[in-house]
Formats: structure tokens, C-alpha cells, sequence
């Protein structure tokens, strides 16, 4: 694709880590404040937030705008999950492929 | 979540395997044939088109209204991929968490 082309440092990273335990409205009222916080992210389109209670995994998937905007969170969102006792967590990254995505009706901004 | 609640069926499943070396025009055209015939697919909402050049992956991140129309589109998928000669497929499947996601602007419908 041109190298000038709009969109094409659009980076997707998934975050993947062990679940902890659900905890009580003390933690959904920290965990509302933390997505307000994540929101409001310099270079992010958006966020999903993942779980699998099967798996006991939980993380998200997210589009950034560069991938410098998606390395940058990157290392504050490891630290800070590590802060939380958080370990053993992995980050993909991969580019799109923005023509078949259009096609297929994939969410590219918001 | 109340058990009733629109949306608590949405099933993301993350598809990633070995890349193939990109083709000519012709695959090119193939390609965009699948793409819509993709966006035909019962209970697809998007997806995105994903690659690593770097690391020699492709796949796609897809949310689907259920994940009994996740399962089925897998089970059709791999079969396909494996016709392809497209080998390893990893499918990772996610629930996703909507009130956090709807406050970093996750992409829950189209």
C-alpha cells in the first residue's frame, strides 16, 4: 500500500494475562476508573476488554493509531499490571490489512 | 451481568497462523472474493485483517453475535485454511467484559 496512505501505522495489540479473582464493588468502581483513565489514552482508537472464566485468562484488544503510541503504553500498562501483582503477560502485535478489513466491516476507527 | 442482557453472547476469537508469501494480482482478487464472502458469514459482526510481516504471521480478530456462530465459522474456516495448505491455526476465543469496553469505545456492534 502507498506509503502515504492514512491508517497504515495502525497497530492492534492483544494482551493476554492470568485472571485474578473477581473482586467486590470496591474492585468494579477501581476497574471503572482505570477504563476512564485507559480511554482517555494518547493514540488509542479503542479498547475490548477480554476474559475467558474457562481459561482464567483476562486482557484486551486494542487499536492504536502508531505503533510508538502502542509501544508507549505498552510499558506503562506492563508496569502498572505488575504493580497489581500482575505476571507472565503476553502483548502480539500485528499491522491490518485495511482493504479486506473495510470489506468485512472491521472496526478501523471510531 | 443480568443473564438476559442484549450482547452477553458477543464472542471474539482471535485466528493466527504461519503467513503465506504474498501472491500475484490473482491471489490478490482471491483474496477480496473471500473478504466478502466473509462478510456474508451468519452472526459475523466485523473482522479485522491481521498480519506480522516481522514475525511471519497472518490471521484476524473476529466478533460474532454468538458463540455457537463463532464455533461454526471455526470448524468451516479450518477446514478451508487446511485446503489452502494453511497448517498450525491457533483459535483463541474471549468474552468480553461490555461495560468497560463501551467506556474505551470498543467496537461491540457495526
Amino acid at each position: 500500500m502507498p506509503a502515504d496512505r492514512p491508517g497504515q501505522a495502525l497497530t492492534l495489540v492483544i494482551f493476554d494475562f492470568p485472571a485474578r479473582p473477581p473482586g467486590g464493588p470496591e474492585q468494579a468502581a477501581a476497574m471503572r476508573a482505570l477504563a476512564e483513565n485507559i480511554a482517555a489514552e494518547p493514540g488509542l482508537h479503542w479498547k475490548l476488554w477480554t476474559e475467558s472464566a474457562h481459561e482464567g485468562r483476562a486482557g484486551g484488544v486494542y487499536l492504536f493509531e502508531t505503533r510508538a503510541a502502542a509501544e508507549a503504553y505498552h510499558r506503562m500498562h506492563a508496569e502498572r499490571l505488575n504493580r497489581l501483582g500482575i505476571t507472565g503477560i503476553t502483548a502480539t502485535y500485528r499491522t491490518l490489512n485495511l482493504d479486506l478489513s473495510s470489506i468485512t466491516r472491521g472496526p478501523l476507527s471510531v
